[in-house]
Formats: structure tokens, C-alpha cells, sequence
């Protein structure tokens, strides 16, 4: 019988018998399958022990009444450090990012009131009642849907993750900056959407068979527009009216928006007022200047809509540390705009050797999946990465040949909201010191 | 080629091509799975149709910039009743309950700030600092563990309902209590809760193999506790650290909570202090009084841990209404603390025909799942109904037979805040009249 079965009355495990997959002490991720999770003893330095361990039964808040109960609940004022990085506090006249605290949140889903957002001209404050969706151009027959109207339809729901082209530009950077992962990497995040099928409502409007793609428009001041394939329309497009159970966030764009699974963020148009069925790309400002990929040598791709495959750990990660040497779990997210996540794995030792993570299930397509890995830490440096495969046979480049391929910043970057270029997916590397104090390297 | 499968420039569908599967208006299901959604035609009652259909381009919101960026964002002003229904709204010395408002929530996620709570003595500030969970009793060496000392385990992350033993008590009255589903059903939620498994804690403390029973209790002033059979830890239970994403709410445990999916809710006992593991049930007053279930006659079982199998429709639904007769979408929730739906009819002929609504996928097991069924109302009375079925064989009671087997309140039943009896699932009727207005109805 594996030690790593689950073991009643079992008693401690000596460091012997870890199953070590890969350097620098990572763990056999079969010790989180199924339901043969113990890791028992082997989990000792996580666990507190204490001979004499008895519960708290004086706390001041086990004594007193609490507080009442009120209409919508909030987090703890335990967790007021959980918010989002913000890139335009006070509102300047420029674009505003906030960017999701991922080192600091768990599981896959992202709280609504952390997902990311962009926003070109603040975030608009629409009436339900008066806002329409007009589907006009190539058409039969053009129609307009409103919240309530859109309602009343049969609605999907499905996990997805939106992320903006711009995520982890700071990774251009020729000297990786020191950042928590929710600076680096925090323009993506993941939602429960709930919306109707983009394919009825052009169905019931009557596209033109001819239509090769549609234009999609916001109703806030920005006015962003996009140009997307039909065929997207008919795989896996959204009109979402539901974020996580409940109507869109505003700066997520209530009280609708287009939701395109996979396809890079600002296509996911907000706020959504009008799609158009015409039969060339529309070229707009947002496509063939603001969301352009310079290559190197100058060009750019004229159009690059899926988000690649990329993972990224999350715990520990920099501005985390390790108090002391022992267990840990070695977690983080992963995520294809083509399809599943198929693997990831892990290496403790800067790349030299990988061990396959645990994935947490059922794993959805175009949406978050969280990988653990069990590791022992010994106490002295160690380099963590992970790298994430879909089902669509990518892997996510190491950094060198994401460099090769796509170059570095030319100008200098010194801050995490910098974007010096898009589309970056490498894996990132984080490098605990013997104090267990943790830095962004590259390696 | 089906009328239902997706087409390119289709025309308008007549109603004789609707695929009619049960009385009054229920339409196949196949509308809605796989790719084939379109419902063109068919749906054009819910489009807004409109020849001249033009966007709205100078709505104040696509004139003006928008409100700045916050650290951590908040629903639109226009969604303010969005809000649970509470019991105790000024806090005084009793029981505090708030219900989610199902009937205004989409999808199968509860937004953590609307998940049900019920606490019996206010709800606590825990400094997470200082909070830690003992388990202890009939162990080898006896633990603690903080919130940051569980972090370090390698975590699991599921999608689970909690479910009050009370809630649709409501339902026990003689007569159809006039409430939306949010009041007769809130006293459930559905979240993707993150945490340790237990039995991982149980092997590190080395539990005596002869040990049947935990007894878990809350460090809030209430201290709660309740009597755990050990083969359910080493089943599916959690210590939770995280749900949806982010660190618990306060009034839904916070720190850390045990999650036992599928059994009522004061079970997954909040503000989890300690753990002791004993050789007999404790016969605490919350197993023994508070959370009992009288049967007629007088007799009261011993335990009923597990929730039944059960769905109620949230649209439309009591305090929504039909504007026209047309096209609509019939949805709600199902769930079994047995395992997962399998099958989801619904009516709307008050039972007299049923069909096969479209599930929402993936279908996890001991969480909510979605359910639609496309219907055409023709203006006329109709009562609806949905009935809910697990894949372990267990069938949602129609509510004749539900009363049959537990009886109905014996005392008058006037407020959906009542608890006359508990593990109430029968099915649930709403009328809806030729007007639109939907009452509650049993049928």
C-alpha cells in the first residue's frame, strides 16, 4: 500500500518515504488524486503540532454577540489588503486598469468585485431600461433586444476566462521586475458567464450566408469596436448578462457584453450596443492601432485573437514568503484560449527537471484550471516555474523561446503597467532565497 | 435537417414547426444542446423586431467619461434590490437570517456577497491571527492549525450547495404562502468552496482507527457543534479557506468553515475552532433540539444529514411577470446531497404532461445545476412545475406525496420566515394567470 494513500490511524511518515517526481523536493501529484489525498506525517511542517494543543475558548469574539446580519455581505476587515492594483487612482483622462490580486485568492473563480477591468473613458453608468442591442447590416431583418428582453431567452452558462492582450507586458522587461503575480499577471481573470447564444439572436435576425464578419460596438464613451470572425459567432460567442450569478459588474460591462471565449479581451466587447453584420474587417481604431502586436523588425500581425496557452503560480509567488523550511503546496493557474489545459507541470530547480501537477476538475474549456503540486522545501534556493499544455498540443514557451520568437522591450521598462508590446504567455520564474523571501527572476 | 439545428439566413419559423414536447407550450429541449441552438423564428416573440432598428447613439452615457476606477468594484446602482431578504433586519437578540433572491440571480453560482447566511448569535469579527482549529479527542497527537497554516496544504477545489435543514419550511403551510422563490427557497447557495480535505488532518493527527464519530464546533458566541460520522470526513468534507475565490465571508464562516457537501447546512459548522473526535455522537442541543425533524405522529428522527433531491423554477417565478404572450425561457435550479441531477422534468400544465428541460453542464456532483426549457405561452392560465431527479435513483416528491410522508404545518403557517418542520422538497407550483402575474399555487 502506497504510503500516500489515506491511512487511518496512521502514524508519522519519515522524509524517506516521499515520493520525490522531480528536483529540489517535489512530490508525487498522485498523493492529490482521487480521494488517496493523505499526506499525513509528510504534512507535518504545515500542520501545527502541538502535544498540548487545546482549543481557544476565550476569544473576545466567541464571548459577546456579534454583528447583525446586513442585505448584501462584505469580506472580512481582515482582508481590506485584497483589492485590485490600479493604474489611474484619481481617474486621469487616460485609459484605468485595475488588475486582479491573484496571489492573494484561491480556487478558479474570481470574485466580481476583483475580475479585471479596463476601461478608455471611465466606466459608464447605463440604464438598463433605455440601453438596446441593435444586430443590423447583412441582415433580413434588423432587431433590437434589450436586458429584459434578452431574459427571456433559453441562457447558457459556462466558465470562462477574459484576459487582456496587454497581460504580463511587464515581462518584456530586459530585467524582470519585482511584482506580485497580480501586477505581472493580473489583466486576466475568470467568471461563471450566463448569456444568449450570439448564433440565435443573428439566426432570428437573419444573416446574410455571404457575411464573413460583424462589428462589434460599445455604448460608453470610448466607443470601442471590433471586428470578429461570423464563424466565432457560431462556435462559442455570448450576448453575457450574468457575471458569476448575478448582472454584470459595471466596469465589466453591464448590462451586457459580448462575450468570445478565448479571444483577447477588449474583442469581449462591453457595454454592447450594436453589432453589425458587414462583409470585410472594419480596421477600427482599437484594431489596427491600440491592440496591434509589434513584431520584430516592425510589423505587425494584422490580427491575433486567441490567448495563448500560459500558466502561472500564484503560491508562493513574490511578496509571499516561506517562514520555514517544510511542506508546501505549490499552486497556481493555468488557462488556453484554445481549449483545455491538457498538463502542467512543475519544476522546482529552475527548469532542469518537472513533475507533472495535480488539476484541480472538471476542467473547462477557455477557463481557469488550478494546478497544486506538494513540495518540500529544504531550506535553500530554489527556482519555481510552471508550464502549462492544452489540448490543442501548444505549450507555453520558456522565456528564451519567447524571445526569440517575439523580442524583448526596446526602451526601458521599469514599472509592471508599462506595455511595451501583447500576446506575452512565457512561463515565469520565481527564485526563493535561503530566508525564504522570494523574487522575480529570469531563468 | 431539424428546424431547431443552426442556419445561416434562415427565415422565420411558423409556429406549427415547433417541436411541442408536453402540454401547454413545452418545446424540445434539443433546442438547447450541443450547438444547435437556434430558435430563430421561434424566438422572434422575445426579440424586440423592429424594421428601422437603429443603434442608441447618444444615450448620456456614450457623451460623457464614466465614473473612476475602484480598488474593489460594486454592482450597478440600478441593481440595489438585488439584495437577501433578512429575518432580523436590526439585529435583535434571536437568529438572524438573510435569503438569497434566487428569482433575480442567473446561472449557478451565488454571488458570495448574497450566499445565504444564518447565524445564532451575530455574526463575529475573527482576527484570523489569532483563530486557530484544534483537532483533538481520540487522536495520537493532537493539532493546530491556523489560516496560514492550512494554506500551505495542498488545496481542493469544488463547486458544493449548502442548504439550511429549514429552508422551504414555508412550504409546511396548509395554504401557498404569496412569496418569491428568494423567500420560500433562499436558505440555500451554491459556491466554489477551496480547502483542505479533512481527512488529510484527521492521517496527521492519527485518528484511532475505532473512532465513529467528530463532533466540530464554532468559535462564534453561539458554539455551535454537531456530531460528524467519520466515514463522511474521509468521504468529501473540506476544511474550507476560500469560496469563490476569495477568503470566506464573515457571516459564511470566516476563516475557515467545515464543508460537508450535501448535508444541512448547520452541519458544515462556521468559525471551525476545533475538532474532536469521540466514539459516540454528542446529542449536542442542535442535533437533539434545534435541528430536528418532527414526523407525524410525534417521533423525530435521530439524524437526516443529507439534503433531498430537489429543483424549484426561478423564472418566471412569484414578483416577475409576463408582458405578452410569446416566446419565454423556463429556468431554475436543481440539486441532491446525494449526488448529481441527473434529469430535470418540467411542466406547464400543473403535472398533467411533462418534458425533459436542457441541463446546464458540467453537472458536478452535490452542487447546483442548472435547468431550461424553452416554452411558448399562448396567454392562458398555465402552472408551472419542475421535478428533479439524482442519479441515485431519488425522484423530487410531488407535494401530495410529500405530505403524505411528513404532513403539513399543524399550526398556521403566515410568513416564508416561519420553521414549522424541516427537509422540506416537494415540488413547487407557480400559476401564472391570463393577466401574467404568477401566484403560488399547489397543484
Amino acid at each position: 500500500m502506497s504510503p500516500w494513500r489515506r491511512r487511518r490511524g496512521a502514524s508519522s511518515l519519515d522524509d524517506s518515504a516521499l515520493d520525490i517526481v522531480a528536483g529540489n523536493g517535489l512530490i508525487d501529484r498522485r498523493a492529490l488524486l482521487g480521494r488517496g489525498f493523505a499526506i499525513a506525517g509528510a504534512a507535518g511542517a504545515a500542520g501545527m503540532t502541538a502535544a498540548a494543543a487545546e482549543p481557544l475558548i476565550d476569544a473576545p469574539w466567541s464571548r459577546e454577540v456579534g454583528a447583525v446580519t446586513p442585505p448584501v455581505q462584505s469580506p472580512s476587515p481582515f482582508e481590506k489588503d485584497v483589492v485590485r492594483a490600479l493604474s489611474n487612482p484619481n481617474g486621469e483622462f487616460r485609459t484605468s486598469h485595475a488588475r486582479t490580486p491573484h496571489q492573494l485568492l484561491g480556487g478558479t473563480v474570481t470574485p466580481s468585485r476583483l475580475h479585471f477591468t479596463i476601461n478608455h473613458c471611465g466606466i459608464p453608468d447605463i440604464d438598463p431600461a433605455q440601453h438596446k442591442l441593435v444586430i443590423h447590416g447583412l441582415v433580413r431583418q434588423p432587431l433590437e433586444f434589450t436586458l429584459e428582453t434578452l431574459s427571456r431567452y433559453p441562457l447558457v452558462t459556462r466558465m470562462a476566462f477574459v484576459e487582456c492582450a496587454g497581460n504580463s507586458a511587464g515581462m518584456f522587461a530586459k530585467e524582470p521586475l519585482q511584482a506580485p503575480a497580480g501586477l505581472l499577471h493580473g489583466l486576466v481573470s475568470n467568471s461563471e458567464w450566463t448569456g444568449v447564444p450570439l448564433s440565435v439572436l443573428l439566426d432570428e435576425a437573419g444573416i446574410d450566408p455571404a457575411a464573413k464578419w460583424l462589428v462589434a460596438e460599445g455604448a460608453d464613451a470610448a466607443m470601442l469596436d471590433r471586428s470578429v470572425p461570423v464563424k466565432k459567432a457560431y462556435d462559442d460567442a455570448l450576448v453575457a448578462i450574468y457575471q458569476n450569478g448575478e448582472h454584470l459588474m459595471p466596469g465589466n460591462g453591464y448590462p451586457m457584453r459580448l462575450l468570445l471565449p478565448g479571444f483577447q479581451g477588449n474583442m469581449n466587447v462591453k457595454f454592447l450596443r450594436r453589432i453589425k453584420v458587414i462583409n470585410q474587417p472594419a480596421y477600427s481604431y482599437f484594431e489596427t492601432k491600440n491592440y496591434s502586436q509589434i513584431l520584430p523588425g516592425g510589423k505587425t500581425w494584422r490580427f491575433h485573437f486567441v490567448m495563448d496557452v500560459k500558466s502561472f503560480i500564484t503560491h508562493p509567488s513574490f511578496g509571499l514568503s516561506l517562514k520555514e523550511p517544510g511542506l508546501y503546496a505549490i499552486s497556481g493557474i493555468a488557462y488556453s484560449g484554445t481549449g483545455r489545459i491538457s498538463k502542467v507541470t512543475v519544476s522546482a530547480d529552475g527548469g532542469k527537471s518537472w513533475g507533472e501537477a495535480a488539476l484541480q476538475g472538471p476542467i473547462h474549456e477557455k477557463a481557469f484550471t488550478r494546478f497544486v503540486m506538494p513540495w518540500r522545501w529544504d531550506g535553500q534556493p530554489a527556482v519555481l516555474q510552471s508550464r502549462a499544455y492544452d489540448d490543442g498540443g501548444n505549450v507555453q514557451p520558456l522565456r528564451a523561446e519567447f524571445v526569440a520568437m517575439r523580442g524583448e522591450a526596446t526602451k526601458p521598462v521599469t514599472t509592471p503597467l508599462a506595455f511595451p508590446n501583447q500576446h506575452y504567455n512565457s512561463i515565469t520564474s520565481w527564485a526563493v532565497d535561503s530566508q525564504g523571501e522570494i523574487k522575480h527572476v529570469y531563468a
